[in-house]
């Protein structure tokens, strides 16, 4: 029977030494954003239907878990569901990013922030994707964004930030790519492509990576006809070595470089997905990863749709799950002592308790467990959990000069 | 507009200060049990609906947030809903405990986990209550559990760890009353209640603290006739003063008392919700606050339900939500630092760069910001997010002699 029960489809139970790495590693990523000057906030796991659904989410809108409408509300959506369809039927939703609620986060409080909200967010998001290898229904994403500075200097504390928490985590071998939506999009018109179908380009565009340049040039053949096909094609192929960094970075590039030398990218066919970009765009990329490690940009005109007046705004969201990954497993738990119980009694008990709370105070995790019949079987199983030193205790085990032995 | 934008009804945004608050303190709870030989794990934050409404979750059961079914599940769902009803449209639920989680992880992870398994969780759990003062629908609760251990020595390292948690936050004044169902159900016994009303009386009983031994009485009698209520009001007047601990629960309170004296009391009118507890229970009190601030205890019999064999379990949950509401606001970020840029030029920002990195490295948290053209407003508004010195800084400021003044 035991065997059937799982988590959810797609879903993550994290045993203790995965927990261990993952909550070490984050903690890096959050105290390296907080060193500079960045503020965690958090939201909650739901926001209202009407807002995950309102464009703002891309394709992830479609992925949307829905909850329920509870009691009255839900009987009279029943009652209605033949005219207005199942979506009646739920008033919240899971979120599946933490952009979303970010920006309903700043409408709601901005009396409350900085003036320049610098922010930091890590939690759990959920799309009801089909579940395969790297790609769950929930994970975690790790963000930081700037609301209300349209200056570079925001992109540059972003990137600056990032390097430094991907530097932290051990992966200083990690590289961003950037580009600028407005040299996309002058680059693509550039091609031939109609002003209105931009869009349909970048699409192709982002599959470089996938299908090669034949295959860009093959689909833009289909899309947009021979000419257009052929002008990719030669931009396309002059894009080799090191490319002059255009006037529009150059600003955050020589910043970064100045603390992070090499560890930008100009690369002008990088598009990024989400329609709502507007300025410089990143993707974080590592040699031993085979996709991108997270990546952001400015999008300067989404926070003004709940809040009624525009606000600048630039993020950049680390993968969690991809970086975790590349991660070793941590060392095993060096401070993990197990005290073993010589008998039953009281007073080995409270000994033993005595004991624990002294190596406590010094800095151990410690342990205690009743002496089973095979103490072999229990130090082998407790090794497999990260434990490397015990002792047997009795009443006359001394604090001062106890013995931990090694569990082999 | 932004007037209207607010989380979902019952559930919170978290401002930086509020947010620092609760993760340092979760934070100093976590490192105490883990301290004490607990091991933290993370289950999803959905389950499958039929596992939250399996009847293991009381009347939190009904407060289940549930999550629609997708793409044809859905249709054919409400296609047959006519018949099969609502309950049919969901299939995942948002967890309201971390306590049926635990089982099902128990379950479905056993092989990989220590024989006997000390577990931390902490997490947000999701209620569709009736929001009021301190009742919200979503909330982070704080458990700790051991499996596999059917000895006092698991209440005996729950209670200490606990007491030493709850001491490390600073509620060291907190105290936990102690009663066993098995005491708790013979003294009901002895009232003349049939057995198999029990729970019911349990129920008028666990309402003392708020309509005190007449009002229990009162409705004892009109549940169980006038006998029951007299020997109700003789038993609770007969509980003055200091108790005398019980044999089944006096290894308990010697151990603990030997590390945290006078810290346990026993109640033999102590209650705890939910059916599934079967030794002993706990409540957490605080002289501050009018409601508990956590409870727990022994519930032998729900682990199996999952696993086709039973495994001892017990555990208790610090009410994270209410242990907050007793803790005082963090001081003010003594750490923050603020380096305000005298131009807009690349060399300052080069310069304020290297600056920020040198103070974070010596363990600062340091944020830059353009020179605004009101630097008294800049240094006002970021005096209220906790920041508390600055400079201005330009290519001639030095990081060794560089002068940090307080903002006022």
């Amino acid at each position: 029977m035991a065997k059937d029960v799982h988590p959810p489809r797609g879903m993550r139970d994290f045993l203790p030494l995965e927990k261990t790495k993952r909550d070490a590693i984050l903690d890096v990523i959050r105290d390296t954003y907080r060193s500079h000057g960045f503020q965690e906030i958090e939201t909650p796991v739901l926001e209202d239907i009407t807002r995950l659904t309102s464009g703002q989410g891309g394709d992830n809108e479609k992925l949307a878990f829905r909850v329920m409408k509870r009691g009255a509300e839900l009987d009279s959506a029943l009652a209605a569901s033949g005219e207005a369809g199942a979506d009646q039927l739920a008033d919240l939703g899971l979120r599946y990013d933490l952009t979303v609620p970010l920006t309903r986060y700043y409408a709601t409080n901005r009396a409350k922030l900085p003036t320049i909200f610098k922010a930091i967010q890590a939690g759990p998001v959920f799309r009801a994707e089909r579940p395969q290898k790297g790609r769950y229904r929930q994970f975690v994403q790790c963000d930081i964004d700037i609301i209300g500075d349209a200056t570079a200097l925001a992109e540059v504390e972003l990137l600056t930030a990032s390097l430094s928490a991907l530097a932290n985590i051990g992966l200083s071998d990690a590289t961003i790519r950037v580009n600028h939506r407005a040299l996309l999009a002058s680059n693509i018109a550039a091609l031939g492509v109609p002003a209105d179908q931009a869009g349909s380009a970048m699409i192709t565009i982002d599959k470089l990576d996938k299908v090669g340049i034949d295959g860009v040039a093959a689909e833009l053949a289909e899309k947009f006809g021979a000419s257009v096909s052929a002008a990719a094609t030669t931009w396309l192929n002059s894009l080799q070595g090191e490319l002059a960094v255009p006037a529009e970075l150059a600003s955050i590039f020589n910043a970064v470089h100045a603390m992070h030398p090499g560890k930008l990218r100009f690369d002008p066919t990088l598009v990024r997905g989400m329609g709502y970009y507007t300025g410089p765009i990143f993707e974080i990329e590592h040699p031993e990863s085979g996709s991108s490690i997270g990546g952001g940009g400015r999008y300067d005109g989404m926070v003004g749709r709940w809040l009624g007046t525009d606000a600048p705004a630039v993020g950049i969201s680390i993968g969690f799950e991809r970086a975790i990954d590349l991660l070793p497993e941590p060392a095993a738990n060096a401070g993990g002592v197990l005290l073993v119980l010589a008998d039953d009694s009281a007073e080995v008990l409270a000994h033993a308790l005595l004991l624990q709370s002294k190596l406590i105070a010094a800095g151990d995790q410690v342990r205690l467990e009743r002496r089973p019949k095979k103490l072999n079987l229990l130090l082998e199983n407790l090794a497999s959990q990260g434990y490397s030193r015990f002792a047997v205790v009795d009443t006359n085990t001394d604090a001062a000069s106890l013995e931990l032995r090694p569990i082999a």
